[in-house]
This record gives structure tokens, sequence and C-alpha cells, in this order.
């Protein structure tokens, strides 16, 4: 049996908000009248869709890029990952001008991959599986010296995503629940450790798709149980909970929920109308299991992060496009 | 020869502002680092599609509707309009619990009669055209002793509009220009006088569609020339300038500027997508005249007014939908 993996702890979330304050936004917190009287709870949305990159991600790729040691970091950074991880990670070697390395499937939407270039990373395409996934970031590696930096199975990227908490903590008093989507689990992690340091008595909620939902089931297994075909409209959602995110959500989370996609599109087209502000899928599955108007929601101040707006304005979920 | 009507003074913006702040929200300013880029100089977006019912047009309407003596007001309002002027009438009159008396052509889309029943407003449905309008609100008024209280041509409502001014000048220093889309002229007559009293050596521009150019020709004419058959994809800015507004217009205003539709359409698409807010068409327009480059608005310091965010997010200029 080998020892457990460090965990996430709070002098590491208070680092990062240091390390990273110049490199990103302090995102703005936004309530509406209308979807608080729907929800019988005041609600607190954490706008990470504006965060540098749309996406909450370009906290925890900056904390791990500016977190390296010169020499370590002079050889540059690497990941494989087709999301807003890899154009995240790419923005924070650029800023701190060194090489980033980035693997991605070939079939990886042209917009995505535009957007890695734009920030001058180098891309290797590789075929769309995991396992070659991993063997071309391993060849990367060991040609370059590159150091891997994970999506979210990795502390200083956890430590990164904890401070949206640290900030919404700050904006808005007396929160009662925070609530966050899960997919690998950085951000959730993340949150989790810095909201239960800084508020104890907070409640915690996970959301994840009801179509990719390894976290509820890891939890209920005490074990990580992958979802062998995660089937979700929210494409960030669909990675499997990573084993550092994994143990923090178990010592902190309160609850995991699911909602069905169906839920999650008109959570999505509730924010656009609304409060007139676009989040992609995955950035509205918190306020969608809010939505649902839980007993034990009602009344509350409630945190809810909208996580990422990066998606593909020509394929609207609600429209069906004519043929071409 | 009748005397000219008596213009927008800086007085009535002022008791404007003070009148109306409990009932409309202090609208953030938003920044982008890629669209200055693109544009080449320092922008700030005012946005008031983030205001009470989607657009600026709560400002102007909570102004009229506030602004009556108390045995006016119990007789209640009226106006004739299909648009967001209609519900944020509606809602000021609900707040002030008087009656809202709607006219509207009975090809109103759904949603719009929708927003404005939600207020609890008494519609009256009537052919679309002009004459039939006028001929149904005369009955209302005739019967009722409501005041109308029209969308543009009303000194209350252009003031009400010329906060959005005020409140911009005080969340930005040193505005070079300011610029903000023009149909009746409510706003961006409210606008001029505030801010050339505020600011007096401010650049200001109006813009308005090539398809529904009124304002400058109007301009050039002297007087009013109305756009006989208006082609603009924003339905907003679709209205010819009413005589109050013209005339503050003629007074302050630096010069109107004219954009294509697929200009506005490309706007609108690049605020949603880098921005990520929603911005209707009309919203857009003023960014579209900024996002050509002209090459006198380059280095400057621009507030650009986005005035509005509802639309029909079943149809998107950019996807042809499927036929049913």
């Amino acid at each position: 049996m080998g020892s457990p993996p460090p965990g996430l702890s709070w002098p590491l979330i208070e680092q990062a908000r240091a390390r990273i304050a110049p490199l990103i936004h302090t995102t703005p917190v936004m309530t509406s009248a209308t979807l608080d009287a729907r929800a019988g709870a005041q609600l607190y949305f954490k706008c990470e869709n504006f965060q540098k990159g749309g996406a909450f991600k370009a906290r925890g790729a900056s904390n791990a890029v500016f977190g390296l040691g010169e020499a370590e970091a002079r050889r540059g950074v690497a990941t494989h990952s087709s999301g807003n991880h890899a154009a995240a990670l790419a923005r924070a070697a650029r800023l701190r001008a060194i090489p980033a390395y980035i693997v991605m499937p070939h079939n990886t939407p042209l917009a995505k991959r535009a957007a890695v270039e734009r920030q001058g990373a180098a891309i290797t395409l590789c075929e769309p599986t995991q396992a070659a996934r991993e063997r071309a970031a391993a060849e990367i590696l060991a040609t370059t010296g590159a150091v891997l930096v994970h999506p979210y199975d990795d502390l200083l990227v956890m430590a990164g995503q904890g401070t949206v908490a640290v900030e919404l903590l700050e904006q808005v008093a007396d929160l009662d629940v925070l609530i966050a989507p899960v997919s690998g689990g950085g951000l959730l992690s993340g949150i989790a450790v810095a909201a239960r340091t800084l508020r104890p008595r907070l409640r915690i909620l996970g959301v994840e798709p009801a179509g990719a939902d390894d976290a509820v089931r890891s939890l209920r297994a005490g074990r990580i149980v992958p979802c062998e075909r995660p089937e979700t409209i929210a494409d960030g959602l669909r990675a499997t909970v990573g084993v550092r995110p994994f143990a923090e959500i178990r010592r902190h989370v309160d609850d995991i929920l699911t909602v069905p996609d169906a839920a999650i599109v008109a959570a999505m087209r509730a924010i656009w109308e609304i409060m007139k502000i676009i989040v992609e899928p995955s950035g509205a599955a918190a306020y969608a299991a809010v939505a649902e108007g839980r007993a034990d929601l009602q009344g509350k101040r409630i945190g809810v992060v909208l996580s990422g707006g990066n998606l593909d304005l020509d394929t609207l979920p609600w429209i069906t496009p004519a043929r071409g």
C-alpha cells in the first residue's frame, strides 16, 4: 500500500491568490431578482465566464506555471487537453516566456486549436484516444524535459481554482451554500478547501450531469469509479474525477447533485435570457441544480459558480440548424 | 410659425437621476483587452443590457411615470409601442401602482406581449399601421384621461435616458468620445445634453443602421426626413427621430455614423463571443461603428453604449434554422 498523496492545504491557496493576482481577473458577482424569485433563494453568481480565456482554468494554469522554479520553468510545460486548460496553460507560459507543448486529438474543433495557437504554443496532434494522448505527452516530456501540468490532478492547479471561493467569500458576506460543477474535480476540490477554511459551516455542493455521474458513484463507492461512456451536452464535465481532487471532495464536500441534460440546457437558456450573459452548458450546471427549487435551498444565500462561457455559437442546443 | 418646443435642460436630467435611482440599476462598465486591441482604442462598454427589463428604456419610462403629479398619475399612463418602452412603462406604472394602457399591433411577437402582460398592463391590440396605433391610443386617452408617454419625443423620457451618460462619466474618467445608437433619438439626445454639460469637450457620436439612416439625412437636410421603409436587422433602430430629440441632436451631437447590417451582426457576435454578454442587434450598433477602426478614434478613450439585450434566442442572425 502506497501512502496517500499529500493533500491540498490552505497555504497553497493563499500563495496561489497572491501569485496569480496580476495574471487573472477578479471576476464580478452578479445577481438577478428574477432568478432569485424563481429559486426562492438569494443567488450570487460568480462569473468565471468573464475570466481571462472565458473560464476559471486561467487560475490553476497560471498558478502552476508561475509556481515553477526558474530552471524547471525554462524547459517549458506540457499537457494533453483539447479544452480550456490547454489554452490557459499556453497563455500562462506565454506570459512567463517559456515553451508550452500541447497534445491534442486531431479531431479537436478548429476554434479550440486556434485559441491555443494564438498563445504561441507548440501543438502535437494525435489519435483521439486516451492512450495516444498519454503516449504523445510522454514523448514530449522525455525529449524536452518539460513539466506536465495536469488539468486537475495537480495541487497547484487545484489551489489556483480554489481562489474562486476566496474571492467570492470576500465579495458576498454570509453565504449559506456554495455550489459548483465537478468534472475532474480541480475546481470543486479547490473551492472546498478554501471555503472550509474561511467559513467552516458553509454547505459545499457539487453538481454533475446525470450522464457523467462518476463523482457521485465514486463518493458512494469510496473509490474512484470512472464513467466508461460519459454522455452529456456539458463537454467540460465529461472527465473522471482525479485522485487528488477526490481526496479533498470526500473530506469537505457535503453532497454532489446530478442534473439531466434537459435541465442544463434550460438553465443555460435562462441565464442567457434573463441575466444577458453567455455561459456554456458546463457553466450552467450549478444553476441547473439550484433551479430545481430543492426544499433545503429555500431562503438560503447561495454562491453559484458559473464556470465558463466558451462554446460554438453556431450550434446552440435549442436550435436545429438547417442542413448545409 | 409656432415657437420651438422647450429643450432638454441639465436640471431635468439631474432631477431624473435622483428620481429613478431607486427604480433602476446603475449598470456596470465592462472592458475587453481583446476588443481594445482590435479597435486600437480603449473601450468602456456601458452595459444597459443589464438594465431592468434588459434595456435603457427603464430609465426614461420610470422618470416619466414618477415625474407625474398625484392627480395626473392616478388616471394612468398610455403608449403605443411594441418594444422595450412598453414593458418599461408598464413596469414603472406597476411600481407606482397606477394603470398602464398599452396599444400594440396584433402581430407583435408573443414574447414582447408577454413581457408587458407580466407587468399587469392593459393591452389593446390594433392593426399594424401607424394610423391605427395612434387612433387606438387617442381613444384610450379620451376615455381614461391617461397621460401619453411617448417612447422618445418626451422631455422626461429623454432626461431619463440621459442618466446613462451621467453614470458613465462618473464611472470612467477622461473619456474622449461617447458613442450611442440613434433611433427615435431619446437616448442620444439625453446623453448629448448630459455629456455636453458635464464634459463640454467630449466628442459625441450617434450610430444608425445604413438601412434606417433618417437621422443622418435629417441632419443634412436641417429638418426631419423620415425613412419611408427602414430595412435593418436592428429592430430597435427603425423609428424616425423625434422633434424634441432632433433639436438636441442638432445642437450637441458631433456626427452620426452609419453601419451596414453585416457590421452590426459581426459586432453583436464579437460581443457575445469575446465579452460573453448578450446584446441585441440595436445594442451592438455603436460598437459596430467603433470596430471599423476609423482613424479619428485610434488611441482614444471611448464610451460605447450597449443599449439592450432583448432578442429571440431561437432565431440568431448567424444560424439558418431548419424548416419546421
